[in-house]
């Protein structure tokens, strides 16, 4: 716990002793401030305590300051949450005794707040058997302090993860609030800049997106305040087979962040093959290089993936954009770090029996309004 | 509904319109029983009912029979968890008023099975504040026919699919249960099923695994019978650029099975290539012919991805292949319709600059070992 609170630079992190109950701990955690050390600023005795558990891991600010704000009034609050199914007694033989109405009670969760001596006060009252066998905080500050907790109706993504569907469920969450937002980067050439203008125009129906082009050079204060910022997602355009050296700088540049990466990075390079060859192939040198470059990054949790955009005639650039669209979101949400390295393909596949023309036409913008975009652009 | 069932082959199964409650749906369902026409012998009134929710969808045989036994001797059995939040009650100022003693309390989930006569009976005399407020089907038996249900414990599957979150936990459930076994199908050349054999020691660590080497012919019953069994997975090993064609035929197989593909199937085709020439290249033309024949079949929910294993050092195999059987595991387990077409390459990137000899030393398997295996095979 110690280690991981100082990789993180949690540096207002005290760690305390558990007990071998819930509410043993509890008490453990109060007892350090009730010490009164007054050398040490941060354990001082507060007005209010937020109790939370480590099994509800995606909690917001909103309802930690609902239930604060509860407290001060109260002298208690907790978040609770509508019954999900209904709640029954059994009687000694296993059968059912009687069954509770369920919108007449709600399924206590966390986090609560207490004013420090309600809770306190609460916790040095208790009995054993109180510290042994209860799980409720509330419960306690009424018993003993004849406090009653002001419940407030908290967020579904309180929930407890419990069992291993929890664990699914957590890891879909994590990777969902992850694929919210993507940069995409191109260089200043035209080609490439108006390939990721589509990109923009393509990716943003479904996420935000922010778009920028310009030189990949190292100095490039913009660029380094858009890698030291929330995005977990990049998309690098460029037109060049081996862009291998520019990727550094990213890698470089996202390196610099000054919070250490939580969560996996996303990097997609798009290389951009407008050839007009009938034969084109991919050599393995470019499929090793490109391996051998996303296996040495990912030790510092950045995930790249290589995306071959390839296509001949200009017309159906918007299509191919599209495709590769498609493909990027799929990298995206998934995450896979199985997959680092891989060079996929964007390309279509009627080309050689279907004109520019009709194909276009199936395409969302219409040819005079994209010309007219990628002008302004 | 009705499509649905005609679709997938219930023949059993009669659609009842619903109510505008919970109870008022399920009195609508018992009604066709006690409706007697006697000429559709499927809905004579029965000895024992089962009320299940469509929202608990991983219902297993198992609690099925122990709810109906319960309730052929109790008249009314349901399946109960326990709680995983405490639950309590609010005053009517939104503050605490008292919480439940967990250990003392259940969540009532589903299945539950009554004696016909008692539930019918129950429903018959139900008010109308229970038919559109209550949720209880056991609490109608209690009430209404002093039928003390009985209660049995539920796996945790059980549960109700509520929010997102657990849309997300269900869909990686069933994603788990497709990814548990797989079929490794090759040719009877001795390089093709030599690898083959290597791909079954490599991927059983992970899950079952089915292993044939046979020809790929059309009328090959103990493929057929393969095929109409209960994989949701395939990988078939060919040293062929464009097989194609073997592929086509196991797709025909596939679509012989006698119910429709209900979940996607995963049909991952591996080529060897064991090339001497220093420079290798895939062309675009196998790409884009890969990436048709997956478009086409998709429709068929078959997932069809390639991957390209290629190693120049006979002695480098087995590295390859737990390489390759990395990529196979992940696009079982992801089941990507996005990457489908894909030709993921699999090859090990030391191998310019180690010996053979030094990196087969870091293999599972010793030499001897490993030819003895093959031989045996």
């Amino acid at each position: 716990m110690k280690s991981i609170t100082e990789k993180y630079g949690h540096e207002r992190v005290t760690v305390v002793k558990g007990g071998v109950t819930r509410h043993r701990s509890i008490f453990n955690g109060l007892k350090v401030f009730a010490g009164s050390e007054l050398a040490n600023h941060l354990l001082q005795k507060p007005e209010v305590v937020i109790i939370h558990d480590a099994v509800r891991p995606f909690v917001e600010e909103d309802i930690l300051a609902k239930v604060v704000m509860a407290a001060k009034e109260y002298g208690a609050a907790g978040a609770i949450r509508p019954l999900v199914s209904t709640v029954i007694a059994s009687d000694a033989d296993g059968c059912l005794d009687h069954s509770l109405e369920r919108a007449r009670y709600r399924a206590s969760e966390m986090p609560q707040a207490f004013l420090f001596d309600v809770i306190y006060k609460a916790y040095q009252q208790c009995t054993d058997y109180d510290l042994d066998y209860g799980t409720e905080c509330l419960h306690l500050a009424l018993k003993y302090c004849e406090t009653n907790a002001k419940l407030v109706e908290g967020p579904a993504d309180l929930w407890k993860v419990t069992y291993k569907r929890d664990l699914y469920a957590a890891e879909s969450i994590v990777k969902d609030n992850l694929s919210q937002q993507v940069c995409v980067i191109t260089d200043v050439k035209e080609a490439v800049a108006q390939v990721g203008f589509l990109f923009h125009e393509s990716l943003k129906r479904q996420i935000k997106v922010e778009a920028v082009s310009l030189p990949l050079s190292k100095n490039d204060s913009h660029l380094q305040n858009i890698f030291s910022g929330q995005y977990y997602n990049f998309v690098c355009v460029n037109d060049k087979k081996y862009a291998l050296e520019e990727t550094q700088k990213l890698v470089d540049m996202l390196e610099k962040r000054n919070t250490p990466l939580l969560d996996p990075v996303v990097l997609i390079l798009v290389q951009l093959d407008i050839s007009e060859k009938v034969s084109f192939s991919i050599g393995m040198e470019e499929i090793t290089g490109i391996k051998k470059f996303a296996r040495e990054v990912k030790k510092k949790n950045i995930l790249v993936y290589g995306l071959l955009m390839q296509y001949k005639d200009h017309l159906l650039l918007q299509e191919t954009v599209n495709s590769a669209a498609a493909l990027i979101m799929a990298l995206i949400k998934d995450r896979n770090p199985e997959l680092i390295g891989q060079l996929l393909v964007a390309n279509l596949l009627k080309y050689s029996t279907n004109t520019g023309k009709s194909l276009l036409l199936e395409a969302n913008i219409p040819t005079t309004e994209l010309l007219k975009q990628i002008m302004k652009y």
